[in-house]
This record gives structure tokens, C-alpha cells and sequence, in this order.
């Protein structure tokens, strides 16, 4: 093989508010030689996820990313060269390489990736989103038919699935998004039957409109004020699915929680539950097959939504 | 009967901030009369619980007790005259009587007690507090042998059940109180590994001092800074049994809620779960059993420890 350089984008400097191109670089590293046990991959697609901010704020359930390194995230990639019997050249795997184009990783850490088209399937539904979305949404948030389930950030990668299995699974759907035109998305496109939009002011009365029943399952995607305005929504036994804390990574300090903590829980009995999606790699067939031919031929409205909607956002 | 008067607690104000005796008023009320289906009981002891200062604050899991009525609250009581089968006069029963002295209740609003002595212990460890200790610790915080437990208000009629509770169970457990008079008899009367004393400052770092190897149990009787202290200190899939918010009672608008929800309860795959220890009612035999006197053979040390409590918090 005779492939010259390695091209990384390298945290270049610890964001202390708004992240921006400027934390960025776009450096040539070398290429990574792989030890026995590992394996050279070429990244195909990288997964953009919420939490790769979180991870520059310090350590959370890994180690910080700090300024100087390779930008850390997980991808979809192509195997080059395998030191390992499991893997052999030209087999996709999701795996921890960073945003690089190429990076050598320990077999036991990679993930074997079946080939679908759109490969693009494999990062959003099939991929960190959707797998976020599936465990996050019914083994947190444990929606029953009938039930409303709200979610925030819902116009993002985890929140527009979150909506969708809930509407697979007969819920009464609402999305909090910033914005009339994401409103109209979630809704028009989506089959969301409401949608917020928070930065329209008055987002209490608003998402209270919405829910004229309160809600049962919260799937939370930013914590802040919108967390706040609907634990104080909940109903009596509520589940909340803290998935992430958006409004919040951008701050050089944490800010104070949510008003009605714990307060509210106690008295409306709520479950206020984290979750990490690699938790439940292990369990990813499940989840998988919610989105599988098999199960699209009972509710393919919203896989093809799902689908169809994926292309319409990357193309913004 | 010639009874002349019934003695009567009412909430003479709704108070704002702290709660006095000024906002209470001793009056005499009329002697109330069965209807059918109700019983007249004559009240023997008042379940004093921090739970009641909550319900002056407006709608909970109740409606508020406003200016006026006679202060809510349960009580152990005697049966005096019945019009239900179920009950004959000289029973002991435990009901939501208010603060007076007679009172007429549902019959089926009333759960029998069995006949013991001393009979406090039947508002301590077989009443309101023992009850909720042994349902938030063990179904809600599911504390495994060789955890750490932190309990918060550890010298209240709760906390000081719980980290009894918590030692049967084999935990180390660390009690928070205010004032080394409160920690020297949690460490040497009930036998908590530790104390913290959180007005002597550095709660943070005291706490940590205490439990080094982190807190797998949380027992919330307070919210605030010291939800905060101890939110930052869980372990991972650590759970937070939320039981109340003794530190928010006295304030006439809620306060901000702890830093690091809901970032802390994502990264650490924590469970804050609140919970009614009414809710668990039908389920109080199962409850009772760890402080009979068969199950005290085996712990007898912190049966007996928790009766003399008991009795030296009363004479304070």
C-alpha cells in the first residue's frame, strides 16, 4: 500500500463557550501502523454526535478530549489491513477512531457492520442516533400506547428517531425544537403530532397546549430550562430518559439544575434515569430490528420517513 | 359518652419563610359524628413528619392544607365507636386523622395495628418513618452488601431508621446532620460508619473523606447543596432514592435545583426515583418483618439500638 498521509482534524484549542471552527485544525498525521491484534481502518462516515461536545468540556464517562489531540468520535470504516482472525480487508465495523481518515484500532473494539444502502443507514438509524434513540426511548423512558412522550433537541439526530419509534409504538408525540421550520419537519414529515418551538418565548403555556394531558415519558436531550419546564409537566409516575445535556456544553461552569429537583420527583414519584448508548451495544440485534425490512413492512410510513428524512438533512 | 370538646391544631397562617408556632392556634372544635361507614377514633400519638411542612406549601401528592382547617397529618388512634364491621371500639388503627384529638374517618381509609409496647413504636419504626426508610432504601435504592449508603437528615425519625436499615443490609454508611451532637450519636448509638457534619462547612470534602470509594445509595431527605455534594460523589449506576426536600420547605418560591442535573445523572447512568411511602402501604407486613422480633434475634443490636433511640429523641 502506498498511501501518503493521514489527514486528522485535531481539537486545536479547548472551547471555554461556544464551539467553533476556530477549535479546529486540519493537520496530516502520520500514517497508523497497526501491532498485532489491531486493525488499520479507512474511516468512511463519521458519527457528529452531541457528546462529542460534552467530551471536551472534561472527563465524563471517558477521558476528556484535550487540545492538541485527534478530535475523538466513532465511525463508520472500511477494514484495510487486519492483525486479527475476526477481520479481514474490505469488512465495515463502527468503531472509536476519531476524525481521521485512517487509524489503527484493537480488534475487541471494533464492531462488525452489516452492508446496507444507504451506507449512511449505519450512522444515523442503524447507527449511534437510532441506537441512542431505541434503548434510550424503551428501555429508560418504557412509553405504553396511548401514553405522550415528549422529547427535546427532537429535530436532531436522536430526537427525530426517539419520535418516530414513539409513534411506532402509539404514543402521542411531541417535539421541542428551535426554530418554525424544524416545527414544521417534525410534524409535516415526521407524523410528530405536535411540535414546540422553544425559542418562540412563552414555551411553558406552549408545550402545555401540547400536552394537554401531561406527560409520561420525557426523553431529554439538553437539561436547562427545558428540562424544567417539563418535569414540572410530568405526570404522576413519569419517566424522564436524561440522554444529554446540550444546553450545557457550551458553559465554561456548570450552571444550577433544573427548578423541581428533587422536589417534583418526590412528589409525582417521577424515575429521572441516565444512559450510555454503548451500554447497550451488546443488545444492538434488537434494536436493529425495529428498523429491519421485516418490521418496515408493518410501519413503513415512518421508516421511509425516517430514511428519506436523514438525506433531506444532510443536505442542509 | 360525655365527651365536652375535641382539642384542635389549626394552621392559623399559611407561613412564608420558616415554620413557628406562631402559624399554629389551639382551639375546640366540635365533637365530630360517624356517618355510616365511618369510624370515631380518639387519637393517641401524631406522626410529626417533615412531610407535613410540605403540604403547607400548596398541592402535592395531596391537596395543601390551608389557613384555617385543622393541620392534616397521621396519627395512631384508638377506636371509640364504629359504624363499620371491620372495626369495634378499643382498636388500634393508623389513619389521616389531622392534628386534634378525635376525629371520624373512613373506615376504609383506616389500616389496623396490632396491640405492642412501647406503642411509639408504632409511629417510629412500624409507623410513617420506619415504613418510608425501609421502602426508599430497599425498593427504590437497592443498596447490594459492601456499597456505601449516604443517607441526608441521618439523625431524623427517616434517616436515622435508614442507616440501620442500611448496617442490616451490610453497607457502609455515612449519615449527613447538622451539629456534632447529631453525628457523635449516629456513630456511637446507631453504629453509621460516619457522620458528616454539614454545618461545620467543607461538605464536599468532608464527604468525600467519608466515602472514598464513592456513593452507590443515595437516601435524599434534603435536595439543595447537599444533593448537589453528594450528586457529584455517585458512582456510576448509582441510585438516588428521593424521598424529600426538607431544605426547601421554608422558602416561599423554589430554588434553583442542584448543579450537574441532568449532565451528572447522563454520564453516571445514575436512577433518581421519588417515591409516597403511602404508595407502599399494602405492603407493609413485608416491611415489618425486619423489625420483628423474630428478625431481631438475628440483629438484635440495631432492634435495640433503634427502640432506645427512639426514646432519648423524644425527651429532647
Amino acid at each position: 500500500m502506498a498511501i501518503a498521509c493521514n489527514r486528522q482534524i485535531l481539537l486545536a484549542e479547548t472551547p471555554k463557550s461556544k464551539l467553533g471552527p476556530e477549535h479546529f485544525k486540519l493537520t496530516e498525521g502520520e500514517m497508523p501502523k497497526p501491532a498485532e491484534g489491531e486493525i488499520l481502518v479507512r474511516v468512511r462516515l463519521i458519527s457528529l454526535d452531541a457528546a462529542n461536545r460534552a467530551w471536551m468540556q472534561g472527563a465524563t464517562y471517558r477521558s476528556a478530549v484535550t487540545a492538541g489531540s485527534v478530535m475523538a468520535g466513532g465511525s463508520v470504516a472500511e477494514v484495510i489491513e487486519s492483525h486479527a482472525p475476526q477481520f479481514k480487508p474490505g469488512d465495515l465495523v463502527f468503531g472509536d477512531t476519531g476524525w481521521q481518515e485512517y487509524a489503527s484500532v484493537p480488534a475487541k473494539a471494533l464492531t462488525r457492520l452489516p452492508k446496507i444502502e444507504p451506507m449512511t443507514n449505519l450512522i444515523s438509524v442503524y447507527g449511534i442516533a437510532g441506537l441512542t434513540a431505541y434503548f434510550g426511548l424503551l428501555d429508560i423512558g418504557n412509553p405504553k400506547s396511548g401514553e405522550t412522550v415528549v422529547v427535546s433537541a427532537a429535530a436532531g439526530s436522536v430526537g427525530s428517531i426517539v419520535g418516530q419509534i414513539a409513534k411506532i409504538k402509539h404514543c402521542r408525540v411531541i417535539g421541542i425544537a428551535g426554530g418554525a421550520e424544524k416545527c414544521v419537519w417534525l410534524k409535516n414529515q415526521l407524523g410528530f403530532d405536535e411540535a414546540v418551538d422553544y425559542k418562540s418565548g412563552a414555551l411553558f403555556k406552549t408545550l402545555k397546549s401540547a400536552a394537554p394531558n401531561g406527560i409520561d415519558v420525557y426523553f431529554d436531550n439538553v437539561g436547562g430550562e427545558i428540562f424544567e419546564a417539563c418535569l414540572a409537566q410530568m405526570n404522576v409516575r413519569g419517566r424522564i430518559a436524561c440522554c444529554g445535556a446540550v444546553s450545557q456544553y457550551d458553559m465554561a461552569a456548570p450552571a444550577s439544575g433544573p427548578r423541581g429537583v428533587p422536589g417534583l420527583i418526590v412528589v409525582k414519584r417521577l424515575r429521572a434515569e441516565g444512559f450510555i448508548v454503548t451500554d447497550f451495544f451488546d443488545q444492538r440485534e434488537r434494536a436493529i430490528a425495529i428498523f429491519s425490512p421485516g418490521f418496515s413492512r408493518a410501519s413503513s410510513r415512518y421508516r421511509r420517513t425516517s430514511s428519506r428524512d436523514l438525506r433531506t438533512r444532510r443536505k442542509r
